[in-house]
């Protein structure tokens, strides 16, 4: 069977800008630091390795509002207590294909992937494993976990709610999440298929890089809240207004229905309603890190055991058969390539294996701080302090 | 528990456009007609009343694309013998949770009703009931099923690829289906919430509709496919080039990643690969009704037993919060309402119970023809030949 494989080439989805303000650094030492900075707060071994693994696979992958950056949000919950050190993560209730799992308001990351191993588990069982989760803390990103289940050649599904920051279909106010939505299945060969994306049609760190690289902000993106017009332009205004509560996200699709963002809505409600299912906060209910009594957070994961279906090899290459048709089709005369989900999150991830992860000086400074208060060693720059 | 009712008004989500073009009809008769349609060309009794319910109810709903006007194609389907009219459909693989179901080229309908039953039946054992279907056709509007989740108070889930007729992001070429998804979750008193939308920004129908009353085609819709630019304006000539070939749906998010439509063209995908994995048909190889062997349709429906995870009172009273909240919200001051999803697809049914189904007399001609061919009776229209 022939097997695509994404070209040897040095590729960054997003890349570091200005390039002058920021280090490179080995994703190894990198990950190494993070785990020793939540042991330092007093996170189990097992537990920080989690959220080391989790931080640093976003930065390699180019998703860097979901990278170290978050790390002092995550340590100030643990330090106010409202994120649990040593959660008593349980099964509330099990029917044996689906489990609602209460994480004790520990780290979302440790609760997640304990909820995808069940999953995982349990599709081994009974074809499908489906875990709802309440009481958990925001998890990071979502493709770590779906990831999981295609290393065990199953497909992954993971979706949770997050603080309200979009505006629902025709109103003014920020009361949805942005609400990612993850799938990943399994592949012959490496990368697995991954999709995971907000059911926003930006994040805010997209409106971060625009700021940073002077791009202008299109249409679909922002809702102004006092006006009801979408913010369009000047990126460094938008985050301006997002900062001052004064603009939403909008949901995939844009504003009102002409453009389906009423589809974009609905999926976000879609998640609410899932989290809502499992006891979890919802909407304008979902909390933070630092939240008191935690952040109510709800997710949902899924495994689906391919194997209980079909013989693994026929499902591995129909799948190599309607990728070398999609890498056929004409490309579009606009475009760079025609890229499989999670592509180019993937070819980052190599490319950053070998000349480290680009780590803004604002940021790298704030962890040789946080290194000094704790009294571990920083990661190390892999060149000068430019590059 | 305060319960939200819609209000009791008249509504049409799809306003019949000219209104001197339509006739109505009671949906009670047409769905007998449709039922006695199907019979008439060897379909048993309970096969026939699925088709009929699923059809009149599109039309109900106000989405008339998935209707009445459909009834051609699956008669001649079952003519032509792609269509079987007694399938031998079977469990292939069975793992308890997770059923793969051989749907022997029986109607879309009868096949995947069928699955959601053992879905839902599945969900009361272990808490979810997931069915890969292949070898099956055309199922008509994917909320039928879903609402039959929701009816023994599960959520259900379906999606469904369909013939190729959307361009993946960076692509000229209709290579994906619109594959919609659907999503019902069950509530103390009516409506359930229903999420029904195709993948693409749009289905063909809508440009139908625009077409018929005048509006022009606004950008996110649809790709000229000699051009690589956007098709906008006159729906007329938009029309023309989907007819011709030259023109492509756009994913939700629209061309290009800006605006999301990797996101779109990312969950069209997946519903491929869902298909794929039942061992069905993909993309480009989806036949339709008179396809000869069949068309291969695939699908995936579930159930989720809400009972299982959560007392059911207090699952409802969340979800009464939940749209609490969301209709106080701040409305936009260019929309009508702040809308639940499916509550329009509602309103629009309890209104044509009420008034009738409009039918066009292109349409409502050829079902008389039918009845005709048939020897059986035509459904009566309500008031004389304008409405």
């Amino acid at each position: 069977m022939e097997c695509y494989r994404p070209p040897e080439v040095l590729f960054e989805k997003e890349k570091p800008y200005p390039p002058r303000e920021y280090v490179r650094v080995d994703y190894r030492g990198l990950e190494e630091f993070i785990r020793r900075v939540f042991e330092a707060v007093g996170v189990g071994g097992s537990y920080a390795r989690i959220v080391a693994e989790n931080l640093v696979l976003a930065d390699l992958m180019g998703i860097s509002s979901h990278g170290v950056q978050r790390i002092r949000r995550y340590i100030n919950g643990i330090v106010a207590g409202s994120v649990k050190k040593e959660p008593d993560i349980r099964i509330v209730s099990d029917a044996g294909a689906t489990v609602l799992l209460d994480g004790d308001n520990g780290l979302g990351q440790v609760v997640a992937r304990k909820a995808m191993e069940i999953a995982i588990e349990r599709a081994g069982k009974y074809g499908v494993g489906l875990v709802f989760v309440r009481r958990s803390h925001h998890y990071g990103i979502a493709g770590y976990y779906t990831l999981l289940a295609a290393e065990r050649e199953m497909i992954g599904f993971t979706a949770t709610n997050t603080r309200p920051l979009a505006a629902y279909t025709n109103t003014m106010a920020k009361y949805i999440g942005t609400n990612p939505i993850s799938f990943s299945f399994p592949r012959a060969c490496p990368p697995p298929i991954l999709y995971d994306a907000a059911t926003t049609t930006v994040p805010v760190g997209k409106i971060e890089v625009y700021a940073k690289t002077g791009k202008p902000i299109p249409s679909g993106w922002l809702l102004d809240l006092e006006k009801g017009e979408e913010i369009t332009g000047d990126a460094d205004k938008a985050l301006q207004a997002i900062r001052e509560g004064k603009a939403a996200l909008l949901p995939l699709g844009g504003l009102g229905e002409e453009r389906g963002g009423h589809k974009g809505a609905g999926l976000a409600l879609i998640v609410e309603l899932l989290a809502l299912t499992a006891g979890a906060a919802w909407a304008i209910h979902v909390g933070n890190t630092t939240t008191p009594g935690g952040a109510n957070v709800g997710h949902i994961l899924a495994a689906i055991n391919i194997k209980a279906l079909t013989p693994i090899e026929e499902y591995y290459e129909r799948v190599e058969r309607l990728i070398a048709e999609l890498k056929k089709l004409p490309k579009h005369p606009k475009s760079d390539n025609i890229w499989l989900p999670g592509e180019k999150a993937w070819l980052t991830m190599k490319t950053r294996k070998k000349i480290g992860i680009p780590i803004h000086l604002n940021i790298y400074r704030d962890l040789v701080k946080l290194s000094q208060e704790l009294g571990i060693q920083p990661p190390a720059p892999l060149e000068a302090h430019t590059q």
